[in-house]
């Protein structure tokens, strides 16, 4: 454990990893339909801000999902990040894209890293659906792309089952495995004694562990505090803290807190103010209100807050009525 | 230091006050203009959740500001807190009021507590004041109320100003003594070290500690559990956040972390839906934008933001820019 003390808000730690997930967490707010001015737009400030990665959206089926449904970046083919990317030569910035068990053809879908702009593989998986994701890791690992694997929902998994799905990852190919705060539930000293389990399983096995976190309680940026304290090197963050439901940690609070001096505040306030506000002005929704603390507290998958949210409605009594039902 | 775990999470510890301050700092944000109704139902809520202290307001000093400008409770007469809740007897709420160094005329506004149906004198100082706070502490202990002092503004201090400060409360009769993040500037690691020194000087001197939030970086109610993690024991929370700038913890964030029994989550929701939301509907500002982050990054008084807001801008980068510069 490093120390976690003020000292350390002066220095920075080189393996740190900045990871923009807007477009894929926060593409779960509009059906990922963004204007290429926009995803070009976030791709030079990402460049200009310093961040490492930006995840471009999911690898999703086009067996389960529509294209008229949905946009771009729910599918993020390699000729589409092109035409609106190009092929990302000579950044700092790598790319990546979600790839969820059993949402996405991924054998197919995921074209040998030396035909793609993509540098990232980002699995998604259950505690249940470990041996379907280890597929997918390899799958990924043997096209020549770094793997990472997000374990969701573990607020709502046991402890012994994610341990036996570390030692699993741990012996899989896996470079990067991620906390992941799906229903933002988790308080700073759960993120603690989670992290604690993770990152023995990275020294163990020479992985490196990243926070995804959810603002539902209004504290995705502190757990990610608490995860950057205790050792863990990767970090998602996006604009405006854009995401599902009460949305993730916001990208300028991270920038703000990160000492490395790669990391520059500017460029994400202004891609708040000419990108992400105007979405807002729109009506697409995301962010902290009182259902998704809720929903937080009584850890509890988001949705039905986000269908009281689409639905404009404000009886938040009747909501937690409704939500704390035994029935 | 206490325990920092989850294992606490399911305990819960007997001292912890929880203490509302909406009408007060929340009052900030609209000139202490509420309606009685307002209050009335405020007080109300804070029994049935199992608030412990209310506190109604300041005692403005008359000569320096004016009625015509300020509402009732810029003042917090005797008279009027009775005219809207009552005698308070046999609540198990108790009443605050907050005297500000140098803006209240303490002798003759704050009358003796047999007389009064306050119970708490909140004594509010900068750390360079401490001989002024300490004859108004003086002065409402011999006047027979429990008496805080909140220490603002003490991440532009120097440490070792604030140790002698501690030491000269520690000396005092004061009761209680708060951490005040009056910028909204700490993070938790920050405050875990602040809250080691506070709480040294609590148990040499048999004081208790209080923590008083700002959420300028959404790091309100994580520094509030950093806080009570650490063993402080009073908590400062307004219903919706409603507070100066960024505004505050949030009672419905606190209270959903709280394990005692006595608290209840449901009746600050209700509060929420039919009382600060309709303030929000009528145009009155508060709560976590980028102009505060800013401001919180760069340890400075969120005047400018709370000027930004009121003349509805929204050119944030050009906002950065100006409160950057050195000339």
């Amino acid at each position: 454990m490093l120390e976690k003390d003020v000292s350390t808000l002066m220095g920075y730690r080189k393996g740190i990893r900045v990871v923009d997930a807007t477009l894929r967490d926060g593409g779960l707010c509009n059906n990922h339909r963004f204007t290429d001015e926009f995803v070009k737009a976030l791709y030079l400030t990402n460049i200009k801000a310093g961040v490492d990665y930006m995840e471009v959206g999911y690898k999703g089926s086009k067996e389960l999902f529509s294209r008229d449904k949905y946009g771009t970046w729910k599918f993020s083919d390699d000729e589409d990040i092109r035409a609106v990317i190009g092929d990302n030569e000579g950044t700092g910035l790598k790319l990546a894209v979600m790839a969820d068990v059993g949402r996405c053809d991924y054998k197919e879908d995921i074209h040998p890293k030396a035909e793609s702009p993509v540098d990232m593989i980002r699995v998604a998986t259950y505690v249940n659906t470990i041996p379907a994701a280890l597929d997918m890791i390899k799958d990924a690992k043997d096209k020549g792309y770094e793997v990472s694997c997000n374990i969701m929902a573990i607020s709502a998994a046991q402890e012994v089952d994610i341990k036996v799905a570390l030692d699993m990852l741990g012996e899989s190919p896996v470079d990067v495995i991620y906390i992941v705060d799906s229903f933002g539930s988790l308080y700073p000293e759960q993120i603690a004694r989670i992290a604690d389990i993770y990152l023995n399983v990275a020294e163990k096995y020479d992985k490196k562990i990243g926070m995804h976190a959810h603002n539902n309680q209004q504290l995705a940026f502190a757990n990610t505090i608490e995860a950057v304290g205790d050792g863990v090197d990767f970090l998602d963050a996006t604009y405006d803290g854009m995401g599902r439901g009460a949305g993730n940690c916001s990208m300028e609070n991270l920038l703000g807190l990160l000492r490395n001096p790669k990391y520059n505040l500017y460029p994400a306030i202004k891609f708040v103010e000419e990108y992400t506000r105007p979405l807002k002005k729109e009506g697409v929704h995301w962010g902290y209100d009182l259902q998704y603390l809720m929903t937080g507290i009584l850890n509890q998958h988001p949705r039905t807050a986000i269908a009281f949210t689409k639905e404009g409605r404000t009886d938040y009594t009747d909501y937690y009525t409704e939500i704390t039902s035994q029935d």
